[in-house]
């Protein structure tokens, strides 16, 4: 067995990681961190794990011989533990924003940050594997995806991979709540939120520059991207409807028929001949794509995932799998919920 | 006080008239009709209307002297009862789609009916009271507008009236699942719509040429919509977010400027700084825009209002206002639940 | 006109004062005071009121000529405000817990505080209309109950009033979570609670013994209160499912027929044959009450009702008219959204 | 591999067992009937099963060498179909209710129909492993539980098996939608149910009789049964607070003790010192389990499943196990999704 931590496990993705790793046939998951929860056993903090995760957390890291470390704190704070975690010869996969962008000066006017550890920007590998399949299994610092970069792109990457579409790309997206992370916030606050959909960071927020640097690597040329995230009344799930205009005419058919072939093989995309269902992905690493044609040369991509599992710790365990050989689907082999 | 009925009453459409039209201080609900609930009570149907409306449903409008008459029938079925109403001498508002659209054959390619009444087409007025009032107060047929377009046009008309975009306009409308009416079906079936965002009918919804015809009309020129609704899981309220692209480029406080002067003096119409809020309309009348921009030239339009009220019998009563030379706000002018 | 103040405005009990106050034909709000929000314009926070309240949030009440003031400070901080105001003369409503419960001991074993004002807790009259409407007319302190009092109360009441049951009650109570305030915590965080329900404090809850005095009160004897209280992923509204076994054999015709007699002339509270619906009465002061039997001896009582309005402001203006000689409906007479 | 038949397979019922059977290590999933969709892909239907389920639905079931029958018909189409198939020597599990009251005549007063194989009454198993293990291991004709009686009962379970309580529960059932089933109802339409919690069959429904015949075999003496069942505005998930009154007193932390003793080496109950969280185990064969005292000798017992799963398809896979000899938890042994 593989052995792994997970560094800042206390949370919404470190939970999850917990939830998919427990059942890996080739993954041990060895020890989890918290600061706020040290000492604590794990199962006490999230009853849904008693019985599969017999682990307490840590304030930090012990000594220990493993084979790859999940790291799930904050932004910020994974620059400050990500070096050392390298520098022990551990192959990494970094959940937070830190290492996703390439360049740091991006990173500060997005994220506010002087960036820590620059010199390890141009080393992290951007993970998804649809996409980018080929330099994640040489990896050994991966920086795994946002959630709206990772429905979105794969949306749109048949048009902007194909040439299709000029570059402008419109981003309606959708997230549950539980994108939010465990905080309580006024924005997450129940009566606040439950009976609305509530757009958020409108053309400010952190993802809209890491939608355009994927959508520029597929489409070798600028795109201007507009990015609207939403926050939906609903706990887990994601859907991106995005906006994109032919540069020459093409039928509908014709365009779904591209999406199937430029997706045929890939495990974890689906593509609908009607429009996605979020219930269809959720608690699974899949995704779920449709796309139709309206006015009179734009296409809409719609696309659906679980923003925890595809959308974040799911992904993860995939470029895991990747980075360490193991089948790609390995323990995420299971549909979602359905209903 | 002047005298209404309503015909086709015991959906929610007919439902949202009686609330309303029951504490309006000028106008006397005295029939309502449905074939299916004929001879019962109202409130026996609507609990909520004990007290307020001591009328059993008819079977048809008897004969009388009614002022004014809602038709709150589905499409179809409206143009079958309207001709008759205004042969009567009775002034008809109508919340259906046949009268909305002023050519038969967009019509008929739209709504997949012969419309069986065009020669009053031309008679009817479309009734967005903060876009087209002039001609409402000498209307007898109006055509009372879809949520969808009632909602959106508010968002964008500032942009296209002044002629700040270009001729593309991208609508992404979100609503609550009463828009689709009181008739169970497995779309609005709970377990399948309440853990998701639908996407439906992208492309091909029938208030895509109704948002077509208002926005050219304000515009003065072609407008490509492309308008994507989708369900929401919650039971009230409309979001839309609407992209257009600005032919010269400008600021976004002077777009905010703009609007603020645009709907200055429209009582129901509230631009704020931020993104608007669902919960703030709901129950009530108003729509609340706010304006951001994205990307490099995207104004984004955000506008809330409750489908069943400013989407539908509010702004139908408010029409009837004008129509009746009464205050414009007379019935209507409480505000939102706010939460 | 009456004028009126509100101490502690900012929260959704002051928004909710104010949504209802102003539009109320025989009181004027004059003030609202909030420490966190001083000095901003109260639509600013709550734009819902915008063109219906036009004040700013003052530090604390200035002097002034009040005929009454809502307290609606969170408990603990009212009984800090409410002598000096009784002092001035000032009627007061407080709609916190503070002044409820008639024993001293009892409040500090239920709150965890030191009474610090209980030479007024004999002044104050316990203020749901239909159950004790003699005193509240001569009252200058009212404690507005409750909302889980009110709703389980309203729906037991001819029960204990008439002797009918045992001295044992059940309430399997289900609030919307506007109930927990607009500051958030773990409990009312989206993700944690939006797709659950959620049962907290039950057996330990503050409204126990409130509603075990008013059941005492009603029966004029001992009663064992069981409350076990349930977060619903709602935001608005409450249900109360009561349980209590009757003395002697009753079929269930007869006890309906004996709450529509206990009702009868009580504008607020609405009896119906099946079971009640939240969605009536939402946004209004009404509480819709069904009632059924099960088992051998047992009753079921079910009644909703809207937590902030009836359960809390509704019902306190619903006083305010009391206490000032006006109609009893003054300002609430609307009906429930239904939908 | 152990090969298996699901008749009735296009409901929600179906389409969770066909999810938890194409990742079952020991059994394998060879048809799936549905008159309705006959002919047409099972994934198709349910596209969260494309790449897992590669069936089509078939209009009957084929001959074939099945070693146990999945019958996920409703209540009366069972009975029409199980005798054949016992005939034909297969092990059948019965997820309807026609198998599962032992009494015709019962069955007759609560079902409105005539029971059409009353000979196999005796037969049938009732299958909650966690009550009645043993006689599960030798049934070939398995009655499932329903999702009510499973909750309630192993809620209330160690309280009426250990005699301390009097014969009288009070049930407080709340449920999601989908254990209404795929066809859309007015019940069950989103706009009316979303807002909402709905009391309805309060005293008459079917699981009334079942929970009854599930206490009085715990409790070998009478129990007189109150069970109010409630629609939550949630998909998957249910919670039942169930009341009983100790016939001496007893803490709580005995009582949780006892819990947890009885409980003990049962893999799919787990009792929690707090309140249970349905997120806890939705998606999972999991039951968690909270218990508190309230008033002067009442004990809460509160317990969540995934109606779905423990209350449908994961119980029905769980018997499936212990009938075949397989390890009671295979195709079951992962986590709830705790978020």
């Amino acid at each position: 067995m593989i052995k792994a931590a997970i560094v800042g496990g206390s949370g919404y993705t470190g939970g999850e990681l917990a939830r998919l790793l427990c059942r890996h046939p080739k993954i041990s998951l060895e020890a989890m961190t918290s600061r706020q929860n040290a000492g604590v056993k794990v199962s006490n903090v999230m009853s849904f794990l008693e019985g599969f995760v017999d682990l307490r957390f840590e304030e930090r890291l012990r000594d220990g011989d493993y084979d790859l470390v999940f790291v799930a704190a904050p932004h910020g704070a994974s620059m400050e533990v990500v070096p050392e975690l390298l520098r022990r010869g551990l192959k990494v996969i970094d959940l937070s924003g830190d290492y996703r962008l390439s360049d740091a000066t991006v990173y500060k006017k997005w994220y506010g940050l002087e960036h820590k550890d620059p010199q390890n920007l141009g080393r992290s590998v951007y993970g998804i594997p649809e996409l980018f399949r080929e330099r994640i299994a040489a990896a050994d610092l991966l920086a795994n995806p946002g959630c709206y970069p990772t429905c979105s792109a794969l949306g749109l990457a048949p048009l902007f991979a194909k040439g299709l579409v000029e570059g402008h790309a419109i981003i309606d997206a959708k997230s549950g709540t539980s994108g939010a992370g465990q905080q309580p916030t006024p924005v997450t606050h129940h009566p606040a939120c439950a009976s609305q959909v509530t757009p958020y960071k409108v053309g400010t927020h952190r993802h809209a520059p890491e939608i355009q640097m994927v959508l520029e690597r597929l489409a070798a040329s600028d795109v201007d991207v507009v990015f609207s995230p939403h926050l939906l009344p609903i706990v887990r799930g994601m859907l991106c409807t995005s906006y994109a205009r032919l540069k020459e005419p093409m039928d509908i058919g014709s365009i779904q028929l591209l999406y199937r072939e430029y997706y045929h093989g890939k495990r974890f995309v689906r593509v609908v001949p009607g429009t996605p269902s979020i219930a269809s992905v959720v608690g699974s690493n899949f995704c779920e794509i449709g796309v139709a044609s309206a006015g009179k040369d734009t296409v809409v991509a719609m696309s659906a995932i679980d923003n925890l599992v595809k959308g974040g710790s799911g992904q993860a365990v995939q470029n895991a799998n990747i980075m360490l050989g193991l089948e790609e689907t390995s323990g995420l082999d299971f549909p979602g919920l359905g209903v």
